[in-house]
């Protein structure tokens, strides 16, 4: 019934056991013996499905996949067994019953509200917990074929959404109006409808639109270039500012291809780019030809900001990379996925190798105090050798 | 600057001030001496900016607006005394400067992950703690004349959107493609750009169009109808179903204005309406016409429940009621603010009294196994007498 509809492809069993295989793994060498997992994205990761439930993997025993609700929906979509439950207590019952609370229990404490985990401490009577989270991210991080067809797919679907932005930027259009259309040709395509960012307060457009200083301001968001919005209510986002001559009007747009988010970002121009942005622009373009020249499985994320760093200071645009004073992020680019903030972030903050099966949105941007943004993002995969484009196709700025 | 792009009106300072105080007294009630608020909704509720940071309101001194980030933009946005700050081991030194940590904190439990909390602990060194989000939630739930300006326009924006739905819904338009190019007119208009529902796992979407089957089918998502998307990472929502003669099109839509968020939900139908769908289309507006004539302040919300399902199973109607078999829900209504999931709720549940200036959808709705579903909504002000609508014109099935 749901393929009548149009509904993408199910995860494969293997994949599903693989995951689950390689959680299992991290929760052993940390001394976990079962894994709890209620976020939603967790859940659909390890089984398939997001129907309302609690999924338990014990460190030797099959998964058990409750659902309390959307049960015939659940079964349409994973090909792992279910336990139709009525409510938490049960779930607490069975779990008691195979004597599977005993040992360490493991929690997505970075996202479990305190009221859920107090009400799971009370239910589920367990004896010792921590938190699984960084296992559960560090599974997720490294990508299996099937995964990486869907971020394929999702990157085909941002390229048509982008291939129509010509015919939409255009002097005096607002950067709503140009939001407007650009993502409902992607949603009417079967873009999934929102993008999700793991963790408290973190909220992300499925794009943002900046015509000129709207891209030049600080807000909230963790991102270098984040736009005004049009209410303090939702201090992110496009505007009714309105494209001007030689400004660069900066798109970033994130695909949502059957959960798998890309994310890149294009530059367009109505006349010729004015002469602060040319410098910046020219800058970014080369930090991108730089990364995929030497980046690869067994770099590190350190190297990879601390070089585009140093390109920016050569330049002489170290205020400006990556976003200016207080909007300035830590940052070039992040890991993506089901989420638009996987691993691996690429900080110099900490150690970060990548691996082949990582994918990862790198975005050298940089902001004009009072002018506006320019830059590009794009999204890559690391391959067996080397970096790999999710898209293809160029990432220039685009003169209109 | 932010005026230029057409930002809309700030939150003025009398009422800040006077969601402060009430905040206070529910608090004194309750045992608490200090509410430390960290989600963004609250945050902006009550200082009018949702910056990074964290805000503190003592019992009986000012309130300290903590910003970590947005410093400039916050100072635009609210006319509160604002406390520039590092990060949050600053806001510790400066609350236990004043003293402010010894008594009883409040938190947000419900929505605060417990790491975030386990960092706050560590780092503010309280002594006492408990939930502070019902005392919140309540104070949230009453809206002055401001808020209920801002939830006018957003009704506006919304009718807006739905006079445009009689040229959108056309025989063999997939469900998509009424949604994309309905979303596109209210985003261009200055739509917020998404909608807020507290709570883990908690997505929703800004629209839904259901167009058949589709409508029938339960999903994780507490709403009576919910629709399949197009994948199993997005299991709600509109998707490639096509719009059939005679099988009514249910349009759910959130306008959103300056944060504050209207629902509501008309059906459509090409040619004449299928028998199946007849007596509960009449049904859900006898349900509507019910309540308006007489709900008002000092309604026990269970009452209105009541009545609508007693009014369902006179027409021999129950199993269908808000959702048939799982997906049947527990509630017939729900309160909107900057959250779609505010107080209060229309439930049988528990005990809920309507008082002046609470704001609710009320959405009678039949749920028909396997062939759709059919019903409205529409939104409620509590007047000081009875019940105002917060939109204008007709909200009857439209046949296209």
């Amino acid at each position: 019934m749901l393929k009548q509809v149009g509904y993408f492809d199910p995860v494969p069993k293997e994949d599903l056991i693989g995951r689950i295989d390689r959680l299992r793994q991290l929760m052993a060498d940390s001394g976990f013996d079962l894994a709890l997992l209620l976020q939603n994205v967790d859940r659909f990761y390890f089984t398939g499905t997001m129907q309302k439930g609690v999924v338990a993997v014990p460190l030797d025993q099959d998964p058990l996949v409750f659902v309390e609700k959307g049960t015939d929906r659940a079964a349409m979509e994973t090909p792992l067994n279910l336990t139709p439950v009525k409510n938490d207590r049960e779930i607490g019952d069975i779990l008691r019953g195979r004597r599977l609370l005993a040992g360490k229990v493991g929690l997505e404490l970075d996202v479990l509200p305190v009221a859920v985990f107090e009400r799971m401490k009370r239910v589920f009577d367990f004896e010792r917990c921590g938190d699984v989270s960084e296992q559960v991210r560090e599974v997720r991080a490294v990508k299996s074929r099937f995964e990486l067809d869907q971020i394929v797919m999702s990157g085909r679907m941002l390229t048509s959404v982008f291939s129509l932005a010509r015919d939409e930027v255009r002097e005096g259009r607002t950067e709503l109006g140009i939001e407007a259309a650009l993502t409902a040709a992607g949603r009417e395509m079967g873009h999934q409808g929102f993008l999700r960012m793991r963790g408290m307060n973190q909220e992300m457009m499925t794009m943002t639109v900046q015509a000129g200083f709207t891209g030049a301001i600080p807000t909230l968001l963790d991102a270098p270039i984040t736009g005004t919005g049009v209410t303090p209510a939702v201090p992110q986002g496009s505007s009714f500012k309105k494209v001007e001559r030689g400004v660069p009007v900066t798109i970033d747009y994130g695909g949502g291809y059957n959960g798998y988010i890309t994310d890149e970002t294009r530059s367009f121009v109505v006349g010729d780019l004015a002469e602060p942005f040319r410098k910046p622009y020219e800058t970014a373009r080369s930090i991108i030809e730089d990364v995929l020249s030497f980046a690869g499985p067994g770099t590190d994320c350190r190297d990879i900001f601390h070089r585009a760093e140093g390109m920016a200071r050569k330049a002489g645009l170290s205020d400006l990379f990556m976003g200016h004073g207080e909007g300035k992020v830590a940052f070039i680019g992040h890991g993506l996925g089901l989420e638009i903030n996987e691993l691996p972030v690429l900080t110099p903050r900490h150690e970060r190798i990548l691996k082949e099966g990582m994918v990862f949105a790198f975005e050298p941007k940089f902001v004009l105090p009072d002018l506006g943004a320019v830059g590009m993002e794009i999204d890559l995969i690391v391959g067996s050798e080397r970096l790999e484009r999710v898209t293809t196709g160029p990432f220039d700025l685009v003169c209109l």
